[in-house]
């Protein structure tokens, strides 16, 4: 295939063009290096059959210029949930949904027809069905970056119908793993190397995190991608078992678990347990205290 | 209160500034008269209580000028339904889903708390099922007027959790009556104007059509913001019986029918049948020969 990756320096991203690279695909990269890096596109700049493009994905014509050739969008890049959004509204609207609007434009004009997506279970909102499935009732959207998101599936869908489009949509929590920029993990790390006897949990009730590891998150992809030949394929991931970081109070907070069912039907499992996947992500912190030090 | 209707000189929003207006009210009305029409609001404009803002909501400052004072929005503008859209796209991602965001940022700048969106049932796509409640399960949008509205539904459920907004949300489908300027009824009375002897119908499946009268529509608007004080109201509204225009072909075509028990919880009921709102709507077209001129 000839792959385009939107976010392509990013955790998520960088790992996934190695793997299309270790496939034998050829990808272009496309990514604006304002929260990923080029440093973890090292292995792929060495590779003939990658090509970085540093462009923004709000430039519809650069998008379109850089994808031209290409048959299957990864589209990765994406405003990160953050507590703050509240503040800058308009971030989730641009970074999220009205980029996705240019991706499939550049996609209708350049000929590429296949995409995947990735969505997040925030999309659920507080599901009422838990653990949840791909057709949980008809989400109350909670948080500007879910509203953002599902705005992006539902032009995904529309152009599905309308242009002939096959889209792939992947619907996940958090992710850790090498490269794993932000999240529970690297700000528990972050806080013991700052003050080793204490720990701070977050006050704002995501007591509980369900996280997966980014390799088997890849296979997910990648899977799907292969064997579903229906024109729409969406698909919650999630790890095997959920990992409770303690409450700290007695309400325990929400808890958002998905049913991921529909994918492993495929044949897909998680190949690494929570806490296995939390040591690599660790070890990778350990290796690169550059990645801190850039993110502080 | 002191309301804002965006879309104020359009066929809903037109009766809904009168009606607001005989109930005492103070309204702003906001439309950049693109398909609109002052002549709609020449009762309204007779009226010291009522003000039009001529502007365009892609324009935020304008907006948030205009709906300074006001306490409760109802955000009717909207792109069209049109099957033309496809090719435009990036109107419904614009006029539909962007401008709301403008809308929503208008409120939080001005302090305006209360937002009555015009939804559709078309954001409920191909639904599984038949009649549709309002928590059927997570859609597939089947065209990009339901994306960009379900969009725009998921930026309001956002701002309700962000900033403590309190929403209106109705999802209706074709809506017929006085100053009804498109749909079925119009397109029909236009054909058999044109040529007497032959109705062409629509050949693109919309065999169906379930009409709702506009002052039930309004009824509808008027009774939910009165009575519900939950944060967050999403109703269905539809019309008592479903009304079958003939089918051309042997598979009938997609029947869209919504289960509006929720709002008839509330002792709501249309008041007008089916054929008595298609005799109204006929006979203000009759008496508006200007009407069909000017949107030939």
């Amino acid at each position: 295939m000839k792959a385009f990756v939107t976010g392509a320096a990013g955790f998520i991203g960088s790992n996934l063009v190695d793997r299309l690279l270790a496939a034998g695909h050829q990808v272009t990269g496309f990514d604006n290096l304002s929260t990923g890096f080029r440093r973890f596109l090292e292995g792929a700049l060495a590779n003939s059959r990658f090509r970085l493009v540093e462009g923004d994905l709000t430039d519809a014509a650069a998008v379109t210029d850089a994808m031209a050739g290409a048959d299957f969008v990864f589209h990765l890049a994406a405003n990160r949930d953050l507590p703050s959004c509240p503040e800058h509204p308009r971030s989730d609207l641009e970074q999220n949904t009205i980029v996705t609007w240019n991706v499939l434009e550049a996609m209708r004009a350049t000929g590429a027809r296949r995409i995947a997506f990735a969505s997040t279970s925030s999309v659920y909102g507080e599901p009422s069905i838990v653990p949840t499935p791909e057709d949980a009732p008809f989400p109350v959207q909670t948080s500007l970056y879910g509203a953002a998101k599902v705005a992006a599936e539902g032009m995904i869908n529309a152009y599905v119908t309308a242009f002939g489009f096959q889209a792939y949509i992947f619907r996940f929590g958090p992710v850790m793993g090498e490269r794993c920029t932000h999240g529970s993990v690297v700000d528990f790390y972050r806080q013991l190397i700052a003050h080793p006897e204490r720990l701070d949990l977050p006050a704002d009730g995501r007591q509980w995190e369900s996280c997966l590891y980014v390799q088997d998150l890849i296979d997910a992809i990648l899977l799907a991608a292969e064997r579903c030949t229906l024109a729409l394929n969406v698909f919650n991931l999630g790890p095997d078992e959920d990992c409770q970081v303690p409450s700290i109070g007695a309400d325990g907070g929400p808890c958002l678990l998905l049913d991921c069912a529909r994918m492993r039907s495929l044949g897909w499992k998680p190949r690494l347990a929570i806490a296995e996947g939390v040591n690599r992500t660790l070890e990778f912190l350990r290796e690169n205290p550059w990645l801190l030090e850039a993110r502080r």
